[in-house]
């Protein structure tokens, strides 16, 4: 079940999903790994429309003056972005170089995040109780500078799913963050089947612009964190930075509280780290682009055979086709059936189906699962049925083995020469007593760089020591190493 | 039916399509706008995929040195792009400037379209004719800095679909190129109703680094024409720059013969320059985001027609939800029927249903056609099948009378005078004789503000005199103003 660290890598590469482009940070997505996301954007999408939310499309340029107005905002992504400072290219001496005169007046930032140009439109739309709540949201490409880029993970583009909303009240608003956080939660565990620890971050860790950056982590296969989906409690940071008032039923002037929260492709980065094993990725059929793959076994000349595969085959894919399940038909006479075999392994195909003249002489087939490896002989007369019950029960079996791993990887550390010991050896998340300050978090992530993933909701108050100062502590906060 | 012009910015505004975002150019698409896009997307996506399409997506930024190698193409676009110059940002004096030492040694161009960007990735992919063709397609949004921005015809960010292939023989390549053009008529004449059509472009008006470009040209109500989609035949022109080469059966080093072909969110200009008429939008069912709307009319205190009635949506709604039949159940206590009615027309809404106390006791239902605003009271028993109907009516009859109203543009003109004076008057597309020349066809254009939208391919060879030159001119092609 483990993935070697080092292959990430080249699992991507060999799986078709993505590859490099040259621009520095930014990869391609290829067609098996855009399928993917799209699937991921399909479901997730109807959630959020179901719970009342529309979307909107904002520019991707903002202007340098929008982004300046929420300080702390400006200053979490002032250091990582792209900005666009002419307009136009001309030819001297054979070099294409920039045409001084189309310098702007007015830099643009290529949006690392959309509060500040959707605030300013807050600006326009909020006027009284009765504009309120707005929720909105938005699918989008966006880009920060990354210092290590990665695959998926650490992308300088990558794609965002970006909610937005405003409230009359602060009871509302936060309880609106909070109902998304589950609404992930609910999404990545039964969509993705990617356990998750709820919690909130600290003070060092949450959003640039934020009061309360509730979030949700996963442990990856080689026992490091990985921040999975955030939701902000925005406060009144943005409508007191943009001016945003309402006015109340009674006729006051208040300002609106906000939330934002997102995920992105780092999604698809999740599911490679957490449910690959040597063979290559696996895919929990809820997003797999392609749910069964069936690979026919025949010699290219016994044309009888192939003539009784293709009837059969074409039966199959109809029923399959009725009850939407995605599939494959890998016929091409390019490869060997061996070829094909593990290439469906690296792709992580959730089934494969085997046939050939002796599956056809019994009435059965060879149904082959990837996340257990097992094979069975199903007869073609139940295939459909055992094959729903089987994309289920993959679904729900990689969810049970990342739980098993992640609560394995789960300890109490109650000193810091055994937080140390741990981190460098097993790894995971170490639960331990923390005194709150941030100049004691610095320091620990300084000699260790294990920083705390969150506070976890499900904590129990229980008084401490902190493992680092000694200090009084009023719970325990998880640590990890993290991606 | 006839859209004052000047009208065109405010019914985007009153629509809810669209609104300006305050970055010169771009505009925020809210949700009526983009669903009418998704909607767009959705159907053609299915299209592309089923002539053997697959999407990809290459990054936002393209390296400047990449855009360069091409130099048609370059040149075409080079005076009208966005450029990244610079990754970081600081404080200084409480002005957040640029950080000078983040400039980028290469600078980067935001994408305004992607043929270099892919042409480079072709160049990886592609060593033998088995690596042939290449059918790919992305969906993605662009930015070109366009003089005079205008809603939706001419953003500067908009969404664009790009096709890009290659290809083993230059017949293949033409083929498809011409494949895409006649499977972009039927779809915009289908599921925009939109009658177009098709030409190519003659070498003044064609497309940065291609050999040919054929075109689709419908005409607005005003009588201008609107370029709606275009397939580009690109000869060696980007194997050649890109050093793209492929082994073909015997062994021989061949350069690969590429097309490339799109349509973008200007679509939806079309849509409202088309189909508005004095009351509003008016979109074809297959697009709009709302088929039907059902508005109630009651007192608010009549607690025994509002439960029935109640009983009685529900039952539509699930029966219209099994059609597919997308509705919105307008029941808002907020605003008088006379508002929603008028909403409903302003948005374009193909389907009114209006449902009160008479119309329940009648078993009977309103129905108002946005096309015709003809009434008709339908059974409810019969409702399911007549809509049905309908909106297969509408859609039809909205062409059609797009068509007329085409055809009725279309005219031969035989000198410049009377070309001069059917252009000032009437408009539409004039069918006139132009002797091949560059030079004339501008000097026409800078004299009429004419363009020749295309060389109309259903023309019959007809010898002739060029209006303006007398010279020999072997056929007619269509001149018009356009957007």
């Amino acid at each position: 079940m483990y993935l070697i660290n080092n292959c990430y890598k080249q699992l991507i590469l060999l799986a078709h999903l993505a590859e490099d482009s040259g621009v520095r940070g930014c990869m391609i997505f290829k067609p098996y790994g855009l399928d993917i996301w799209e699937n991921i954007k399909t479901k997730l999408n109807y959630l959020l429309k179901k719970t009342g939310h529309n979307n909107f499309y904002f520019p991707l340029l903002i202007l340098k003056s929008k982004l300046k107005k929420e300080f702390n905002h400006m200053k979490g992504f002032a250091k990582e972005c792209a900005i666009v400072t002419h307009s136009s290219l001309k030819l001297k001496n054979r070099q294409l170089i920039i045409e001084e005169e189309s310098k702007l007046k007015n830099e643009l930032i290529i949006r690392p995040t959309s509060e500040a140009i959707i605030w300013d439109s807050f600006k326009k739309w909020i006027k009284s109780y009765r504009d309120l709540p707005i929720l909105l949201n938005q699918w989008s490409n966006i880009i920060r500078w990354e210092m290590r880029p990665r695959f998926f993970l650490r992308n300088s583009e990558f794609f965002l799913q970006e909610g937005h909303t405003a409230h009359s009240t602060k009871k509302e608003a936060r309880r609106h963050c909070k109902k998304i956080l589950n609404l992930y939660k609910y999404f990545i565990e039964e969509i993705l089947s990617i356990p998750v620890i709820k919690g909130r971050k600290t003070k060092l860790e949450k959003f640039a612009g934020a009061n309360t950056t509730y979030c949700l982590e996963a442990l990856m296969q080689d026992g490091k964190a990985l921040q999975i989906a955030t939701s902000h409690f925005l406060g009144k940071n943005f409508s007191r930075s943009f001016n945003v008032k309402y006015i109340n039923k009674k006729g006051i002037y208040k300002k609106v509280w906000g939330t934002s929260w997102g995920l992105s492709t780092r999604l698809i980065g999740a599911v490679i780290l957490t449910h690959s094993d040597k063979y290559g990725l696996i895919l929990p059929p809820q997003i797999a682009p392609i749910q069964v793959v069936i690979i026919p076994i025949f010699k290219t000349n016994d044309y009888f055979n192939i003539k009784i595969l293709a009837n059969l085959v074409d039966k199959l894919s109809l029923c399959l086709k009725q009850n939407q399940i995605s599939f494959r038909y890998d016929n091409s006479p390019k490869y060997r059936p061996g070829w094909k075999f593990n290439e469906s392994d690296v792709q992580g195909i959730p089934i494969r189906l085997t046939i050939g003249k002796q599956e056809i002489e019994k009435g059965k087939i060879e149904v082959f699962r990837r996340d257990t490896r097992k094979k069975t002989d199903y007869k073609i007369t139940k295939l459909k049925n055992n094959l729903i019950v089987l994309l289920k029960q993959i679904q729900r079996n990689l969810f049970k083995r990342a739980l098993i791993l992640q609560n394995k990887f789960i300890c109490k550390v109650n000193n810091y020469k055994e937080f140390k010991q741990i981190l460098n050896t097993k790894g995971g998340i170490l639960s331990s007593h923390w005194d709150g300050s941030t100049s004691i978090e610095k320091q620990i992530k300084k000699e260790t760089s294990a920083s705390i993933i969150c506070i976890p909701s499900i904590n129990k108050k229980e008084i401490g020591k902190c493992i680092y100062s000694n200090h009084f502590s009023k719970q325990r906060v998880y640590f990890a190493k993290s991606y």
